[in-house]
């Protein structure tokens, strides 16, 4: 677990080669990356690299750390998801080229697939990508340019994607400060005093990572209405679309007609339980026609690589017009079980306060560090109980706020229960009045 | 057929939205793209779309424009490449997320496949990506920076994605001439003169798209002795890797021990007729270190998107351990026919001087214009071609070579037949002493 736990995406590991022969030769070449390269960080793994973590040999590790949720096993695809792949692999129609932003068909599932609530999508707004992250990059770079010294903003806490996306191309980031005490909705003073005359988006993420914040209809028309007012596009991030806990309801900003221009970027990744997959996608939402060149850019920027995999699109139209409902209430019941079990556990901690999400995967508790003051900081306070407890929270620090911890809830209900019990036990040993 | 062929990753369609409503807001804003995604230009598009194809509604479109080997059915891939895939998606341990560079079986896989001929990678030495495109978009940014005034080599003739990719993030192209006389060995003296102070990639493609070329050691190795004297590392653009004609030899450029730091570009695209699994890799060849960083900088890279579809990363090592070689035999064997075919029959063609390949899949023919005073150009012969004869082939202009085209080997044979018919008499019609 470990070893899985050091090997997920975030926390990637590549041996450099050992190097030896020609020494000579070796000290007078050298080949320096580019700025691209070097602006590129994986912020997560530098935090997390950077704790030597240690589990203690006594007891089992339990990651909750890791954003992906078929990591233990207990979260499956559909069996309609699997058949839809299996079947098109047999037919052998979709092994070729397709166009880079699609197959016309999986562009028209997708848009079909999120025309509800008033929107309608057709298939020329979808673009199908290598995954929702590379939608985000695709975005990020048909908006913002490094040259022209563009800024966007981002939310805090965030995804760490987005600076890493951005900053690479020499973009610059600027935060806008989300509230955990009030469902953490973003500050929207906050927000409208970052822009200024080179942002040129604004990238919402709702429902987000790391919070499970599922924002109101109120709360993202004021936030449509700065971007509005300011004429600066919209990116939402909606990789969590519907993915809300049963009882409550997800609202796309593209259902509130605000007359921003906006670019969704989502993906099978998490509803579908397959990361995996690479199936992303950006869907154009923009009843003004102010897109009119990005369009166009979409498509150039989708050319570089040529899209994604051609039989996950084959099937793309099965694997959402069959999987049933019945599939996705599950999964939403077991998230928010297991937030309430995780919620109801670490409110028995003492100096930890946990945040109830209601969608996505994950929830944050805050940690009262004054209680804690034997730790230099959560980062301290992370490595000591993966080294006391063998439990593995991300930092906050991952997500832009120290003195919080995120946990995801997708791992199996046991031992979720046994790491919550284990982060109890650990703050009410350490806590100091 | 003429729908595929301007459907094709090539020529891609992706149709503007209507727009009209509130046309006030609309005048203030209009999103404008960044220098990155305005030039990022697919060529061969923008060149054939000013061609207004127009086939000959008497006879069958026949394309012999799209490099994409499954277009007409004819050529798929092994049952065994099939079965890999199929055993993956059952088995259902393939779904969460791989780290960004692959899994660590499917790079140790990909490095066993490369190492032959003295050559050996490590699976630390590979770095899988979405599609070959992929990989040459990272080493491409990995080691030429805009801002800095970097340039890369590029041959020409050569595969218009390299100069696509590098433009968009500012890189300059210098292209060194391929010499068609001389099996398109590339122009030494051209070569090196287009090297200056901010030069800082050679790309090398063999064997070559579109020319078939497969080099010999002799020429390979006075390549790479420009390179190791002026210090400029290698993009070795390998797809077409042991794609050769029977009884010829591959001769890797990591084989040749130079000295030289090389970045190998390749994938399962082409030798296993699965273009659109968009698998692909990119293998570090260093002797002397001097990639240190690079390395750090392929990984942080391939983070930006988080690699590819981990159904046939899983399935990888059994598609290349279980398809048999006289799979590979018999596509070589099938292509090897196919431009004998295609060889003798445009022999016939006045004013036309077919180049015969030995390896890849496509051949190259010059078109002597002198012959044909009532075309313009290239360009209008192929235009006219497909309006009488229905027969597309793609002008040189689309690989910087005017006075030539491109004619893809993959087609079945009665059609590859039939167009070069049409061809031939096409030519003979035309050709005026
Ligand atoms: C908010 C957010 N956006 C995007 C992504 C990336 O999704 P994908 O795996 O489709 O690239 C993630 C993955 O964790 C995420 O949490
Ligand atoms: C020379 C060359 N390099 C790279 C590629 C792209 O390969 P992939 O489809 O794996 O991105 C092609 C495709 O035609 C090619 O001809």
């Amino acid at each position: 677990m470990l070893d899985k736990l050091i090997k997920t995406s975030d926390i990637d590991i590549f041996a450099t080669a050992e190097i030896g022969i020609e020494t000579a030769k070796r000290e007078v070449w050298k080949v320096e990356p580019s700025s691209t390269a070097k602006n590129c960080r994986n912020f997560i793994r530098e935090i997390v690299d950077t704790l030597d973590l240690q589990p203690n040999p006594e007891k089992p590790v339990i990651a909750l750390s890791i954003g992906d949720p078929t990591v233990y096993g207990n979260l499956k695809p559909s069996p309609e998801t699997v058949k839809a792949v299996i079947d098109i692999i047999e037919e052998g129609l979709c092994n070729g080229y397709a166009p880079s932003v699609g197959y016309e068909s999986a562009r028209e599932a997708v848009a079909e697939y999120l025309s509800y609530d008033g929107v309608n999508f057709r298939a020329q707004d979808i673009v199908l990508c290598s995954g929702c992250s590379s939608s985000l990059e695709i975005c990020i770079t048909a908006l913002a340019d490094g040259n022209e010294g563009h800024n966007i903003l981002i939310p805090r806490p965030g995804f760490a994607i987005y600076r890493t996306l951005a900053e690479s191309i020499g973009v610059q980031v600027k935060y806008y400060n989300l509230i955990p005490e009030n469902n953490w909705e973003a500050d929207l003073q906050h927000l409208e005093a970052q822009i200024d005359v080179k942002t040129t988006a604004i990238v919402l993420n709702n429902p987000s990572n790391p919070c499970g914040s599922n924002y109101s209809e109120e709360h993202l028309r004021n936030i449509l209405d700065i971007a509005y007012r300011h004429r600066i596009p919209v990116i939402a991030d909606e990789i969590y679309e519907r993915l809300v806990f049963p009882g409550k309801k997800f609202i796309s900003t593209s259902s509130l007609h605000s007359g921003v221009p906006i670019l969704v970027c989502g993906g099978l990744a998490k509803r579908f339980l397959v990361p995996g997959w690479r199936l992303g996608w950006i869907a154009v939402h923009d009843e003004i026609g102010a897109f009119e060149h990005i369009r166009k850019s979409l498509v150039s920027l989708s050319q570089r690589t040529i899209g994604s995999n051609t039989l996950i699109q084959g099937a793309i139209a099965s694997i959402i017009q069959n999987t049933p409902q019945s599939f996705h209430d599950e999964l939403a019941s077991t998230l928010a079980l297991h937030a309430q079990i995780a919620f109801e556990r670490l409110s028995n901690a003492r100096g930890l306060t946990p945040f109830m999400p209601d969608s996505a995967m994950y929830m944050v508790y805050e940690i009262n560090l004054r209680h804690f003051p034997q730790f230099e900081n959560g980062l301290d306070m992370a490595k000591k109980m993966m080294e006391e407890e063998s439990v593995f929270c991300l930092p906050g620090e991952c997500f832009q706020i120290p003195g919080f911890m995120r946990i995801v809830l997708t791992v199996p209900q046991d031992l979720l229960e046994e790491a919550c019990d284990r982060i109890v036990e650990f703050c009410n040993r350490h806590y100091i009045e």
